[in-house]
């Protein structure tokens, strides 16, 4: 039984999703080394949030922040205002998003379907440094 | 410490959520053998989702489904239609819902409460082969 | 390898999402015992949910409750309500947010952001006895 634990700081950008995947591998050298296992990330915020979703189509992800923002529109009577109108629905998505992601891992890979990615969203209008824990565990 | 992972196919039934906790404890025999431990469970989709809910009258299945239609609906501006009208919305909700669950085991049991039920959620409008990743760890 | 496992009740507050973060670090006492591992939350119910948000501002709780209320309108055309008006849509809040949470451990410590918190989100318009199973492992 193996446990690695690591951060990865990731830049996203403003009210974009963005695929992390080669990131999160290039993050987790031990992976290789797991033949049964799970890959669990943690992202250590409150306005961004961590989803598996479609990798191939720039335009899938384009349209899952432009339907974000249809699900929770800005102009709600939000009292939360003291960081920007931008600030509280990113709150929002983030809850309804999810901060962190569990992938099982087999031989040595993540067990992704063929269309799946993962993606860092952020919800804030500017793009921020975002922290990702990186916990591996399983048989070696 | 005991892994067990293996894959499970499920035949979804076009834009409805149906109930396969049955069908999953089935896929994981060794489940009775493990005192305290987690069962992951990973759908490989974008498109579908796993998620927890009430059990025992089929209306709250048919109820979410049409929550979810309300919460995203086909008529957005979508960009990504090339599968057609149905893809984008069912991406969005597949990120809504989630793709992976966690359920803690106890005993040899998964710790379900007497309500909760594991719904496999079809979010395109015909029916699919979903593949689910079982992965089982814990005490025996 | 330690797996320890216990169950937490907390009386939740009708409609409303409150922070537990301090109530589930004294149910689990060996979390300082954890070097590196996994704090797992499972919520045994199907209308509130677990989720991660802003620990500071209590305006935020309450605009995230407001934004569900928008996001589930109580008018839609249910079906499922002989439980009351309320029932259907606490069923879909509770799959948007989900009932399971997983937070790293390093040190003896969750490793939640500066501003993280757990809530616990009562989505019924009365408050229930919620029971939450912790299910605690890692390397010692």
């Amino acid at each position: 039984m193996e446990w690695k634990q690591s951060t990865v700081t990731i830049e996203s950008s403003g009210g974009k999703s963005i695929l992390i995947t080669d990131q999160i591998i290039a993050a987790c050298p031990d992976l290789r080394t797991i033949q049964v296992g799970i890959l669990h990330l943690f992202l250590r915020h409150t306005s961004a949030s961590l989803t598996i979703n479609e990798n191939a189509d720039a335009d899938v992800r384009r349209d899952l922040d432009m339907a974000l923002h249809h699900i929770v529109p800005d102009r709600l009577n939000f009292r939360h205002t003291m960081e920007g109108r931008d600030d509280m629905p990113a709150h929002v998505k983030s809850s309804l998003m999810g901060v962190s992601l569990q992938i099982p891992v087999s031989e040595g890979r993540l067990m992704l379907g063929t269309w799946q990615g993962i993606y860092l969203c952020e919800h804030r209008s500017l793009g921020h440094s975002r922290e990702i824990v990186c916990t591996l565990y399983g048989q070696t």
